[in-house]
């Protein structure tokens, strides 16, 4: 998957600058790469050097210039993002240099951070790139999205969509293992074998290949959904509300259909389904569980050691690729989490 | 609002039957009046006298041949629906001749029954329409779907479409009751000005002469909007997501505005607010809420008997006018609960 690199260990620090607000599907030419001279940490600060970069949907919403649950990336502002990083300097007195940590550093080659919302990855638990994964926001994301917003009961039928993704292949198989039949809507065959063959989802499809989704999703959930568990929005998610069970839950994390839509887009309306369901339809960000990130992440290294989760990581070589890796991402050409390697540990 | 009638007292039992599944809005050619005998209770059984039919947003739903929570109303059918009467015999165990009681016995002028889901109704409380009313289904929707879903707390703000309805009318006054603001969305200026000055909602508009929901919102929820109470769907309700605060709520309890469509409208796409604004949207059928009747009609009844809750109803006479009657309410020609007084206690 991933080639060899010899990072630029040089103390130029290449950043990813936001330089156009993309309306519609972003360019590489909304951003720009420059190189500036490492930042220098100030007392009680960090210096990082960063070593893997996120890209996630959540992203393209940060490009957008207007009120949202976070503020947008300023133009000609850094990218923003989480990373794995280590510590190069260190006036902090959580941090020592050679510790390595995650945090929200941004694409980019260096960072300082006063250490606010930086935690520290143990080495040894998994490869540090998982704090980006199955251990970090992706995972804690399918972990509180699913066990909390729907609840899944043994026997019942979760469907998942952008099930092949960083947080939707998580999600099949943390249904699976509180007993739920695990379905997943996926963009590839490929990825349809993933998910089945290799983590145990009981049934998925290629969206990009089946007419009709509706007739699919009743095929392969005989006995109507019980949870939806929905990433993506748009047809597919239209197509599901007709086959929720009453007392369905929906826990809604993503609507990356929409993401790139240059005006709002309409659709069927949804809401009668939810009178004559009775469906509990929740929206939620990672964000709202923060002070019980220490469970999400205790529970998902305990069932990684135990072998009950598998994960993947779709790896792009070099900083000067993010946007690419971004892009692809946006157009699900990754399986399992998306990263750009910009450095070795 | 109601003039003097001499009920039919004679033996003859005149029943609406639906003998055209409407497609689009009803017309009253779609039900008949046609006479039979007076039924025969069997032993185990009542007969009741019905002396108020309630008419409900519901039924439009009973009419149609589709799978939804309920049956349809067959075709050639009694219409169904909720009504007070008076018991003219009995052989059953918990019902005496003489008491008042509240059952789904339909649009007609006696029906007999098992006595399942037939509830007496104290005559010493309120007037016995009440039991169609603020004591009964709509009181209980209105009680259950807005503090078990919405949730309000003291100086929030609560939104409610079908303001001036039998359940809006009285989410409005409950909310006031736990210290919210309540702000009503209604569809005349007479429904407007009751609800501000006689129920004590902070704020209200008519949704016929404002050109702009959206504008009209922000400008009488100032602080947004905490939780919402769906009546109705449609424009109105694409109008109040973007106002929503983070964390809002939202009870949907009808969608008024789709029931007469002939196929299903389209309109924005609403769940990328869900997560943006990390919403909690339920749907209920009060149903659900079966086992704590109780609850909520002693509830109701205090605050009723306290003065805190105030209701109205509009009364057309006569059991021929039963289907006029629904039609009216379906356009919103109701203030308050719309009944039809079919004969006196």
């Amino acid at each position: 998957m991933r080639a060899a690199s010899s990072p630029p260990l040089n103390d130029v620090n290449r950043q990813w600058l936001l330089v156009n607000r993309p309306s519609g599907w972003p360019k590489e030419s909304d951003f720009k790469l420059v190189e500036t001279a490492p930042p220098e940490p100030g007392n009680g600060e960090i210096l990082v050097r960063i070593l893997w970069v996120s890209v996630d949907p959540y992203m393209r919403g940060r490009m957008r210039d207007v009120k949202s649950y976070a503020p947008p990336v300023p133009l000609n502002g850094v990218m923003e993002g989480g990373a794995v990083a280590r510590v190069m300097a260190s006036s902090h007195p959580k941090f020592a240099v050679g510790d390595i940590v995650e945090g929200r550093f941004g694409w980019q080659d260096f960072a300082v951070s006063d250490g606010k919302g930086v935690r520290k990855v143990d080495s040894t638990l998994a490869p540090i790139s998982t704090a980006l994964g199955v251990l970090g926001m992706p995972g804690l994301t399918a972990y509180f999205g699913l066990l909390d917003i729907c609840r899944p009961k043994a026997g019942e039928t979760v469907l998942v969509s952008g099930a092949a993704g960083a947080v939707g292949s998580l999600v099949g198989q943390i249904a699976k293992i509180k007993g739920a039949r695990a379905v997943g809507i996926a963009g590839s065959e490929d990825k349809v074998r993933w998910l089945t063959d290799e983590l145990g989802f009981d049934a998925a499809f290629n969206y990009k290949t089946v007419p009709n989704y509706g007739a699919k999703i009743a095929e392969l959930c005989p006995n109507g959904v019980d949870c939806y568990f929905d990433n993506v929005g748009g047809e597919i998610t239209d197509s599901v509300f007709p086959h929720l069970n009453p007392r369905g839950r929906v826990s809604v994390c993503g609507q990356i259909a929409q993401y790139n839509a240059e005006k709002p887009e309409s659709g069927p309306r949804l809401l009668w389904h939810f009178v004559r369901l009775q469906l509990k339809v929740e929206g939620f960000l990672v964000f709202q569980f923060a002070e019980r990130y220490n469970e999400g992440l205790n529970q998902l290294s305990k069932w990684l050691a135990e072998e009950k989760l598998k994960y993947r990581e779709t790896v792009i070589e070099g900083l000067e690729h993010t946007p690419a890796a971004f892009l692809g991402m946006m157009r699900g050409e990754n399986i399992g989490k998306q990263l750009v390697h910009v450095a070795d540990a």
